[in-house]
């Protein structure tokens, strides 16, 4: 029963990062990870190929705070009003306060005509650590099958 | 853990309700609100700009169920083939027995000619409360970010 | 409770599923199903006019074991990069050890071309038994809503 618990918990905190997100309270988004931290965005070929080629890599949250305040100052970018989806949720556990993380995710993105459609998918692969906070990535890599997903990449996933 | 599994319940309502729809058995569909209920379906622009214009509006059982008899009884719309999924779940406790639940949902429709797409995607922000005969909506706002989606928009989402 | 915690088994279950298949280990996809089972793909228009009609259809363990190995070794079919999404989850206890399970699904497939989107969109309705090594598909019927969809159906879904 332990483990279905946490299993539920871990989706509890997947469902809460996606919110952020999807709802554009960006500036909670860094508050999710650790001070020492890994966030990337790599398509799925390089990783297959253990090339790395992030099109997005912070590792502090120092970087993560500043990619937040880069786009809220930078209006180059239409804002998307994305809609993710999680499924497919595993996971083990490495320590006991440290689990290792994976899901599909999907995230739809309706665009200024008002047309929704697939925007990316892909899968999330993650380190996951329980501190006095609570839950928090140390690492977070999303890995995108989605090729032709460039221009509005300068936004989390 | 109370709390997980309060998750855990409210997630099993929203399958629920998302199947009686999925599989055409809209006259349950009323059954899973309250009496006295509000149920709409209103544009995200309109909702973030606090205007009211839902493009469907019922403030009670009754009109529900109205609702359900029209669409039995007129043959105007191609009946449609959806399958909702529905992710990111958020909830607060209001009270005791009353709920604010947050979900992002997504339909995917399959045309006559069998192609299936994204039809509507959004979020819901419903009002559950539990009742003598278990959870019930008391009020469901479905806010759509899709606009091109009037003409099947005589169905519930 | 107990019914929550089943619950969650059942989807911890059928997200395991789906990560073997979209993670490409088709290896381990027979040992999810019982040595005597039934796996079948069928279109909705023939399962709701009770035609049996399955574009695939295996009847026992064997079968789905050599399904993978020719899959293996036709080079025939170009590797489909699935993800699947599941939701909608509900289910009836049959008896002690054996459950009837019905979940809404969405494939989302990314051509070579790297274009993702809804490749096809359906129901399961499977029967799931609890053995000695844990939950295993005595039954599973893919039920899908998607007509075009024949080229890759040489796949599990």
């Amino acid at each position: 029963m332990t483990d279905l618990l946490l299993r539920l918990e871990l989706s509890a905190f997947l469902d809460h990062y996606t919110n952020i997100i999807d709802s554009d309270r960006l500036e909670e988004w860094p508050t999710l990870f650790t001070e020492e931290c890994l966030y990337e965005i790599i398509p799925r070929e390089n990783e297959d190929a253990g090339l790395p080629a992030p099109v997005m890599y912070c590792d502090n949250n120092r970087m993560l705070r500043d990619r937040v305040l880069s786009l809220r100052h930078a209006n180059i970018y239409e804002k998307p009003a994305y809609r993710h989806f999680v499924s497919g949720l595993e996971f083990e556990i490495v320590d006991e306060t440290t689990y290792a993380v994976h899901a599909n995710y999907m995230v739809v993105n309706t665009s200024q005509a008002g047309e929704s459609a697939v925007y990316q998918a892909g899968r999330y692969a993650d380190e996951v650590v329980r501190t006095a906070d609570g839950l928090r990535f140390r690492s977070k890599r999303v890995i995108y099958d989605t090729l032709r997903v460039q221009t509005l990449l300068a936004y989390p996933i």
